[in-house]
């Protein structure tokens, strides 16, 4: 049974293992309110899931100790077991789809852990691990669904009230649900009063369904740029702690998650992945009743690859205006490019890209020019498609 | 006259205005040396320039602060004089060029400031912020070259000395000098054991060389993607400072800053820009003797605009071979592509973007194909580019 003494006992458990994040207060990303941050990011190995993963571990018995755990995960549990094991002495053996990324394989072995890669997808790799636990007699450690585990998570909880009084609530990102159980458990054994708000992503509703239906209800596949929490099924005890002590849920969409991102980059300096900015954008788009509150947001993990940030801070840059693409359809004759150079360098926008392309224009000479630029915003966007339009340009986009 | 107790006199007065940001380790980004961060890319303001700032105008007199300060900056400057003075309840105006982006005059003016937009460049808005010292009797805030401004950026020194213990060094990064000045003067007076050395960029060694020479000197022109250093000409105090208590300086090029940038969001999930970013480089790339030693950097800022910070992602995945841009030369004969992208896929490349361009090529019926592709290392660019080679296409990139 999970108990506030469990949560307290693993607070004292992990004081050597993890590293107290301190909570900031974030301004200028969600004017309505006094949004705080509690930055989980900035944990060892870039995520809390080091803390239930090292609470479990710590609570095995000898002979289980000796034996060594396993566990199935292409992210930040597999770096959270990891580095959990090798604090504690023990070994740790991690089941990986053979298509994870090998920045995500390294650093699993960078944190001590042996890698078996398995042919396939992750429910493989997952049968793999069971197989592996059976035959060898390693224990398996769940990402989420252990009381342990939750448990572990909670500590999180503790931290945030200690360091800020009256906090009105905390706004808590949903996968599998240990986070959300762990955080949301502790918080209304010790103050009832405090909100617990649980966000998912609109790709990956899993959580979010079963709660609205009542009953435990799987997902047939899952889509989003959160893939930390594209968790297809929830957990038998997180549902049950989350059905309990979570006050509401809310979806937030990939887009969503990509703006909160980018203003945890320019407003914080701190980089969070997909899932761990899902609770900072369900402040951001007033997911909750939150307007004049005091609000923790609590962001879960910085493990982002910088391929997939790049591709959010170029979707970011377009969905605030600060870089453009235009397709301009052109009659085939001299000087429309200086032309069209000319205006936008007096607009003040700054060419980043240009491509000439045929194709099926009005007249049979036409043809298309595509530019792309970087903006200051859309009302700079607007001055400048206004002025080519003005000078008589044609824009297509 | 600066003196130690002016220093800890600073730290009594920044209490309530600053936020002091925490030493933190920082595991996997020097492996030869045990390195930490001080990261004041997480100060108010995004910047230390605060921390002068506000001391220089605590340290008013009554009648001063009543007329108000005026500053020329157009960057971390601007943002913590407007801070800091209204912070202390007092009027600021900032003079910028009219060139500087709308991000920083946004948040310039954020922080409580007036600005004054002036036609021209930086020496422009300069003379005008002179002009107006002297028509309204503001005190002129200077960047750097002030007593007060010095102890101010002293304080960081302080800190990292009360919340680590046998450090060996503190790299620095200097633009005009004013932290690097109040750094290496405070631990000299505190523990002289303790080595501090300074950073410039290779595109404006505008304190390296006069240091290197003996004298001030100034430089016709400054180019680095490291704005916040780009200083043409050292203050006299801080030369003066810094020849006495640096006990060296290296250059880093803008490659390995974009390096740097690239390793503390992979490594800290931390956004430094560029400026902010050169004392890590320093240490990764061995410019100072410090195998094995506790080292401290300084991170003395965050504030990168995103559009940058796209574009340094972008060289750093090119450099490190985790995207790649192929140019083929091709027989214009059908079927080409399909090949191409049917190697590409094999070897587990990612297809980007695609480009036909005619061109000079050897036959006249030939063309060039660009593929842009993630990739996940060199090794396995090669693997691709062999491959290619060895099914008869002809690379020219």
């Amino acid at each position: 049974m999970l108990s506030l003494s469990k949560v307290f006992n693993a607070q004292t458990v992990l004081k050597n293992i993890i590293r107290e994040t301190n909570v900031v207060r974030a301004h200028g990303i969600a004017p309505d309110c006094k949004l705080y941050l509690k930055p989980e990011n900035l944990q060892f190995t870039g995520s809390f899931k080091v803390r239930g993963a090292a609470y479990k571990i710590a609570m095995l018995s000898e002979e289980e100790k000796a034996k060594g755990v396993v566990a199935c995960s292409a992210g930040n549990h597999a770096q959270g077991v990891a580095l959990a094991a090798t604090k504690n002495g023990i070994k740790s053996l991690i089941c990986l789809p053979d298509t994870a990324p090998i920045s995500k394989v390294e650093a699993t072995k960078g944190f001590g852990a042996s890698v078996c890669l398995v042919e396939g997808c992750y429910d493989d790799a997952y049968q793999k691990a069971l197989e592996l636990k059976e035959k060898e007699g390693y224990t398996f450690v769940h990402p989420f669904d252990d009381e342990n585990v939750i448990a572990g998570q909670g500590t999180i909880a503790l931290e945030i009230l200690n360091s800020l009084d009256d906090i009105d609530a905390i706004v808590v990102p949903i996968g599998g649900g240990g986070l959300a159980a762990g955080v949301a458990f502790t918080v209304k054994q010790i103050n009832p009063e405090v909100k617990v708000y649980g966000v998912q992503v609109s790709g990956a509703p899993s959580m979010y369904n079963s709660i609205k239906k009542g009953e435990i209800e799987a997902l047939d596949s899952v889509s989003t740029i959160a893939d930390g929490i594209a968790v297809k099924k929830p957990g038998i005890n997180t549902f049950e702690l989350i059905s309990k002590y979570v006050d509401d849920i809310a979806l937030v969409s990939d887009e969503e998650v990509a703006s909160a991102i980018l203003s945890l980059i320019e407003k914080q300096k701190m980089i969070a992945e997909g899932a761990g900015a899902t609770a900072v954008a369900a402040v951001m788009f007033n997911k909750f009743p939150l307007k004049g509150k005091r609000v923790v947001a609590i962001v879960s993990g910085g493990n982002i690859d910088v391929t997939s940030l790049s591709r959010v801070i170029d979707r970011g840059l377009l969905n605030s205006g600060r870089s453009t693409s235009l397709l301009i359809e052109l009659i085939d004759k001299p000087g429309q490019l200086k032309d069209i150079s000319r205006i936008i360098a007096d607009c003040g926008g700054n060419v980043t890209g240009v491509h000439y392309e045929k194709g099926n224009t009005e007249s049979v000479n036409g043809c298309f020019l595509r530019i792309e630029m970087e903006t200051r915003d859309f009302d700079h966007v607007n001055l400048i498609t206004q002025t080519l339009r003005g000078e008589g340009f044609k824009l297509v986009e």
